[in-house]
C-alpha cells in the first residue's frame, strides 16, 4: 500500500510518500511545494492544487492522509490555513483518493514516542525510520510522519491493502518541488 | 467586460456572471454549487473546484471577484470557510483569471444603498438591477451583487475592458448547478 501524507500551508506545503508492505515502511519520495511569494493569493493556491495533482499522478498513491486540525490560534490564521488545506484536500480527492485525518499528537506519539515532541525530534525520527541520508525539512518531515503513522494505523485497524500492483523497481526522490505553475 | 462573482461556502457556493458595457450591467448566469452532503470533506471541496472550473470554461469571464473576509466569528468557522474559499480562488486562478476582493459592506452599499443591508434586500435589489423574473437564492444573489459592484468599481477606477470579443447572442441561464462530480 502506498500512502501520501500532506502538511498543507500557505507558504509551504509538505508532502511525503511511503510504501507499507510486510510490516515495513519504505520511503518513496518527499518534498515541499513553495508557491511563488510574489504571486497573488489565488495564484499561490492554484500552484498548490496543480502541484499536488502532479505529485499524485507521478507517485500513484493508494490513499492519502493529512493532519487533523483542532482549534487554530485565531480566526485569521485559521482562514489562511483553511485556504491551503482546502485546495490540498480537493486535489487529493479529485485524483480519486480517500483522505484520512490523524491528530498531530497521535502522529508524534507514533513516530517519536510522545505527543508533545518538537519539530526537530520529528525530523530526526523520520530520517531514522526511513533510513534517509539527510534530515528532511520540517514541512516534509511532518508529511512523512503522518504517512508513516497512517501506515501503522492501517495495519492496526486491519485495513486491506488495495489491489493496485506495485512496480518492482521504484524511483526514489528527495527534494523540493519548486516548478512555477502560474 | 464579463465578470464572475463567487460567494464561497462549504455547503453552498454561489456564482453570478454579468456583462458590463456602456455603463450597463447585464445578467448572464447565476447558480449555486451544492456538493453532495453525504460525500467526504475532500470530495465536497473537489466538487466546488471542478464545478467552478466548468462554469468558468462555459461562460469565459474576463475577471473574477470574491468577498473580502475580515474576521470570522471563530477559528472553527474560519477554517471551514477558508477551505471552501481556497478551492474557489484556486479554481479561478487556474483558469487564468485575476481575482479581485471587495468588502461585503462596500458591496451592500453599492447594491442596496447602505452597508448593513439584510440578505433579503440584496436579493430584491439584485433582481431589480438585473431585470430578473425571480429572486435569485441568497448565495447566488450575493455572488451577483459582488459582480455588479466590481463592474461599477472597475468603471470608477477607469479600468480598461480587456480585449476579448463578445458574442453577439448570449445564452441566459438561471438555475442550480448540481451535477455530481465526485
Amino acid at each position: 500500500m502506498r500512502i501520501i501524507g500532506v502538511d498543507p500551508g500557505s507558504t509551504a506545503t509538505g508532502y511525503g510518500v511511503v510504501d507499507y508492505a510486510d510490516g515495513r515502511v519504505v520511503h518513496v519520495a518527499h518534498g515541499i511545494l513553495r508557491p511563488p511569494r510574489t504571486a497573488s493569493l489565488a495564484a499561490r493556491l492554484a500552484h498548490i492544487h496543480g502541484g499536488l495533482a502532479e505529485i499524485v499522478a507521478l507517485h500513484a498513491p493508494d490513499t492519502a492522509v493529512v493532519e487533523k486540525v483542532f482549534v487554530a490560534s485565531n480566526p485569521r490564521s485559521a482562514l489562511v490555513l483553511g485556504q491551503a488545506r482546502g485546495v490540498a484536500l480537493a486535489a487529493l480527492a479529485a485524483a480519486g483518493l480517500t483522505v484520512g485525518e490523524l491528530a498531530a499528537r497521535e502522529v508524534k506519539k507514533a513516530v517519536v514516542g510522545h505527543g508533545g515532541a518538537a519539530k526537530a525530534q520529528v525530523q530526526t525520527m523520520v530520517m531514522r525510520l526511513l533510513d534517509l541520508r539527510t534530515e528532511p525539512a520540517s514541512d516534509a518531515a511532518d508529511a512523512l510522519a503522518v504517512a508513516i503513522c497512517q501506515a501503522h494505523a492501517g495495519r492496526l485497524a486491519g485495513l486491506d491493502v488495495r489491489g493496485r500492483r506495485r512496480r518492482s523497481v521504484r524511483a526514489r526522490h528527495e527534494g523540493e518541488w519548486t516548478r512555477m505553475r502560474t
